[in-house]
């Protein structure tokens, strides 16, 4: 089983996934793009995976079988697990707990050959819909501090399957950048009794030069201090902590925002590799009483969604100080990805 | 001219290292390896590069001629450049400096031809010396507070000219992991007036799985929480906060441990690239009176090197949250290193 190990010195949990059997000379190679003959998440593959979680079905067919537009299933070589209990321990000077949580796959189109710049503004709020199903059910689930859904596209970005699909992980503690945030959100709101992220908002709405795109509902903008080139971050004009709580029209405007932006992302950069994560509010916050739980709710974040596309590879500097070196002025990438055109290609 | 830019969401300082003149184009494919007619570490090519800081010269010869073993330059092309003042500024809710700090290039061999884990024990102290050399000097700059030098190895780990080279950045800030580091040292002390680092290399010591060498001066080990297949950590048992204090006879047991273990991870995992990373005490901690200076010191930090092979690429899931998933052991990675033959190709 795998195992959450803390180190005290650098402050951070690392989840030790030990794959058995493995020898060094696996490691030697990164590995290769996974070959399937057939993938197991196109239409009529559904026994070969586990069985959905979550699946958008609107012809009424039966779970696990061909008819679906969006599936969840929980990954077949999963880093955390979703049975037993934490037993949260001290090994010495460490801690260290069981590596229970949940990981799923978000399968986002039968269709093998679509990308998410392919899909219409009613598929990507399909996907979506999904990312709010997953969180509001596996938020009742008490061991899970925080749930994050991400996505890899492009082996050079992580991604071992080429079929579209985004991962979800739910995970025991709060990772160390939300805290953070968190941190840095509370302190802010403390002061000034305003949202931190919406007074950045604002004064990136009014300056201008590192926007790309502005519906009046969702910005779009590289942010000032970008860590990577053509780094972009898409956030709610109007303040909300959680993305769980958008409503189906949020999430077709906010499709609108992610199509446009990874669609010029594509003409400027060529159909780069690339993440992007969804940042919310911690499951923690909402099960008052627990350590988490903070009185200052809903203040204490905002919503957004980060998009990197993976166009530098970090070295010993980035690793191992934690400060980044971004070759591109996020007001040049702006300036490109503003300029572009979000149909070209299609 | 650079700039450094903090994030008060994130809470980090960011390099815009702004190169004119690119287009997005450049960014599409990685840098290929940097081909060079003559390469411009190599004897002979010495006016190729800016003028000697620093150099190793048993020969007696004149700076910027052949004749060294070990030469220190300034980067040609500098992120952070030596002239000028910081000119702290806010920009709204932004802060901003200039990027004003010292980029230099230890060359460690005039031989094209070799690599660290080819060299004897002696050249591998040279190359320390020289990196003590450059401490010392930079710190009496009291814009920087501090000087972190690192090493490169293969294009994958970040090194864009072959010849074996480490690099120096001296930094107007401490870097964010410093930062929680020398946090989490202060705080043990407080409580416990031992150092933190000392109580985890006494505790790895004496559980032994983790170790991969420990000739009573060093310890060689697997760090119990790497975020890293293979990561390893090289740490002086008798405690030290400083670097730059080593003797001669220090830094020659020193260079036995690093060309050690270099070799047995050469012999595992086949010339992996890798990075290394010397950690020291912040160069602001020398200056009294300044605010990063702390009455408690020696005991606020221990230094020590760390070395990471780059097996693995990081995903979305990393960058974004900050957590790290490690599929191997680091019990396992240090039975392996442990096992190795490390004059194996010699």
């Amino acid at each position: 089983m795998s195992q959450l190990r803390w180190d005290p010195f650098k402050r951070l949990w690392v989840i030790i996934a030990d794959q058995q059997g493995r020898r060094p000379r696996d490691f030697i190679l990164e590995r290769p793009e996974q070959v399937t003959t057939a993938c197991p998440f196109c239409y009529g593959q559904e026994e070969k995976t586990p069985g959905e979680v979550f699946a958008i079905r609107p012809d009424g067919s039966r779970p696990n079988r061909p008819g679906w537009r969006v599936r969840v299933i929980p990954n077949k070589y999963p880093l955390l697990r979703i049975e037993g209990n934490l037993d949260k321990r001290g090994e010495g000077i460490y801690d260290a707990m069981n590596g229970v949580g949940a990981h799923e796959v978000i399968i986002e189109t039968p269709d093998h050959q679509r990308d998410m710049t392919a899909f219409s503004v009613g598929e990507l709020a399909d996907v979506l819909r999904a990312y709010r199903a997953r969180l509001i059910d596996l938020r009742r689930d008490e061991r899970f501090q925080h749930i994050t859904i991400f996505k890899n596209h492009g082996p050079a970005a992580g991604a071992s399957i080429p079929h579209a699909h985004s991962m979800l992980l739910a995970l025991p503690v709060i990772p160390p950048h939300l805290q953070i945030s968190l941190a840095a959100s509370e302190e802010f709101f403390q002061r000034k009794e305003r949202c931190l992220l919406c007074d950045v908002l604002a004064q990136e709405a009014d300056d201008g030069r590192r926007i790309i795109r502005d519906d009046s509902e969702y910005l779009v903008f590289a942010p000032y201090a970008s860590r990577f080139p053509f780094e972009v971050m898409i956030a709610p004009r109007r303040h909300g902590h959680d993305f769980a709580l958008l409503e189906d029209g949020d999430l077709l405007r906010l499709a609108e925002a992610m199509s446009d932006i990874l669609r010029r992302q594509r003409s400027v950069l060529r159909d780069p590799p690339y993440n992007f994560i969804l940042h919310t509010a911690p499951s923690a916050h909402y099960r008052p009483g627990k350590p988490g739980y903070w009185a200052s709710l809903p203040y204490d974040y905002h919503w957004h969604i980060e998009l990197v596309p993976r166009l530098t590879r970090p070295a010993g500097f980035e690793w191992g100080t934690g400060f980044h070196i971004n070759p591109t002025s996020p007001e040049e990438a702006a300036h490109f990805l503003r300029e572009a055109d979000p149909s070209a290609g299609l």
